[in-house]
């Protein structure tokens, strides 16, 4: 670390001159658009009157900040959008809470910064307020730098007829997944081990492949992206929220060569995995081929399959999630149990 | 502290069985309502057609987590509501999000929770999306318990008519304050210093002190709530983007005896205090007295009174605030430089 970078000093979250100066060199900098620029209290919105508001909201602790593939900038964008995409509205506008670790190198934050505004553009969403605050430094921290914390809220509007819900999967439907699962875990466990390799984080906006089953009249019940807590975790959740049970095929769950290698030297299963890029959606079976080649047209659809489908509740388990392995037998997968892998976020 | 007490694990975080729990016992016992309930990745907003949404975010960071008149959780409901407030909205919905450190009490949480939701019931907000983090514990928190963040952002819907604005404030304008500065911030300082004195925070809603004004016709031109910065900071900011001059009186500015000895003993400057239940409101001069009037009927605004006037941008220094001394002679008041005074936030 230079001597002289300029960091983070608790005069930056004072509310001052200092905050000021932050505020315009830095997030003002990046950031800037018409509503931002009032630089009031809260945010008005322009809005169709028609349409119903959704709202995301999620907080973004990643270690480190920046890793192959993105950093907690472009995480924090596609997360809240990602959300708000599974909730099948249309994203528009973001706001976002620094929290900022004193020390934290200035340059970093403005990488950081205009990673998020680069990310917010490609989304077609608008950063419209935002806050920033300074804490003391954590002795974890001092030793490789300040830390940063970024939360995030987003606001979209309703499309029209959209009704996906994670209660809406239905016994006779298909579940597919949009590509291959645990990049983004095997991308930051790598990085904090200082194992090198090539996996890269999977962190992506997943507009293109929503609309290419909205646009296109595929009958979606449930979309999730699949981030912490892994495949199980949110087929467990929809399982039980949907009243249903969730037949997996294990040998058609798509995992990237490089993935598969180090998820078995480590002992990591996949399907616990976050990503950060990936969703399921869970449709009609007879719309199921369709489904999957609109997503296989999309660039964060390219290796869509079907990999499961949702039956009656079992009588036994109502709302099991269970797997069919490669080896012809079958695996109950729980919802994630204590830590159960390396911790990411 | 004692020995069994349940507290915050890594596993709380990791998106499966533990999170769950803690979203059912802690989250969901104090903050259910029929949309949080959905546990989708969003939520669809119930809203009317014909008004405008207006947005505001904020990070809340204290230590003490507890403090005397509230906690971190009526913190951030207050901050977040009183912003919306400000921009002339009425406040319908918040989203949070929690980043909790290893090793806090679960007791301590469900406290601060059931404590957002008693505030948030009372402002008349729903909480309708969340997320929850954990970090893990740095040094210093260790020696006093696990932390605790708080990212928040609030939805309101635009009042008919409404438009106050940093940017204005117009000459011949008076700025009335709804009550004594500084309260919070010495409040946070005696207990992060260990004095023993009766100072509460005032951390409260103002919307009957807004609604006061709004719904008795008065023609708000700004509203702004004295946080972060104090006074001084916020004047200057509204100097600035109204271009025009703010004289203040400092014989009018109220302060608590007991607060204003506290400043004394420890050279703390009122004018640079955080609040978290004061605000000001810059009105037509014909109208102040009605505007002062109006306040003191609510609680929140018991000591309101009008402290300055608005004039013209001043030829040599056109944005400046300055202030009548209780001596006779003028004082320049700038925005707070550096950290000013012991940090709380």
């Amino acid at each position: 670390m230079k001597e002289n970078a300029k960091k983070i000093t608790q005069a930056h979250g004072a509310g001052g001159r200092d905050s000021a100066e932050l505020m315009r060199d830095v997030f003002g900098k990046h950031f800037s658009n018409n509503i931002l620029d009032k630089l009031e209290d809260g945010a008005v919105l322009p809005w169709n009157v028609a349409a119903r508001p959704v709202v995301s909201t999620d907080s973004f602790v990643v270690k480190p900040i920046e890793f192959r593939g993105g950093d907690i900038g472009k995480l924090s964008v596609c997360g809240t959008v990602n959300d708000l995409l599974m909730m099948g509205a249309i994203p528009k506008y973001l706001t976002c809470g620094f929290v900022l670790e004193e020390g934290l190198e200035i340059a970093t934050l403005e990488r950081v910064v205009a990673s998020m505004a680069a990310t917010a553009r490609a989304a077609g969403v608008l950063i419209v307020a935002g806050d920033t605050k300074v804490i003391e430094s954590s002795a974890k921290a001092n030793e490789g730098g300040g830390g940063l914390l970024i939360g995030a809220s987003g606001i979209g509007s309703l499309r029209d007829g959209a009704t996906p819900s994670a209660s809406n999967a239905r016994p006779g439907d298909a579940v597919v997944v949009s590509g291959n699962l645990g990049d983004h875990h095997a991308c930051i466990l790598s990085a904090r081990m200082g194992i090198e390799n090539d996996i890269a984080s999977d962190c992506a906006i997943l507009r293109e492949t929503t609309d290419s089953l909205l646009d296109n009249g595929i009958d979606v019940h449930v979309m999730r992206d699949v981030t912490r807590g892994g495949l199980g975790t949110v087929l467990n959740e929809i399982a039980a929220l949907s009243d249903v049970t969730v037949e997996l095929s294990e040998i058609d769950i798509p995992v990237n060569a490089g993935v598969a290698a180090f998820c078995g030297v480590m002992g990591l299963d996949p399907l616990y995995m976050g990503n950060e890029g990936k969703m399921i959606a869970i449709v009609p079976k007879e719309q199921a081929a369709r489904a999957v080649n609109l997503m296989r047209a999309t660039d964060t659809g390219r290796n869509a399959r079907v990999i499961g489908e949702i039956l009656l509740p079992s009588e036994r388990d109502r709302n099991l999630v269970a797997m069919k392995t490669k080896v012809g037998g079958t695996r109950r997968i729980n919802a994630l149990f204590g830590e159960g892998l390396p911790r990411i976020c």
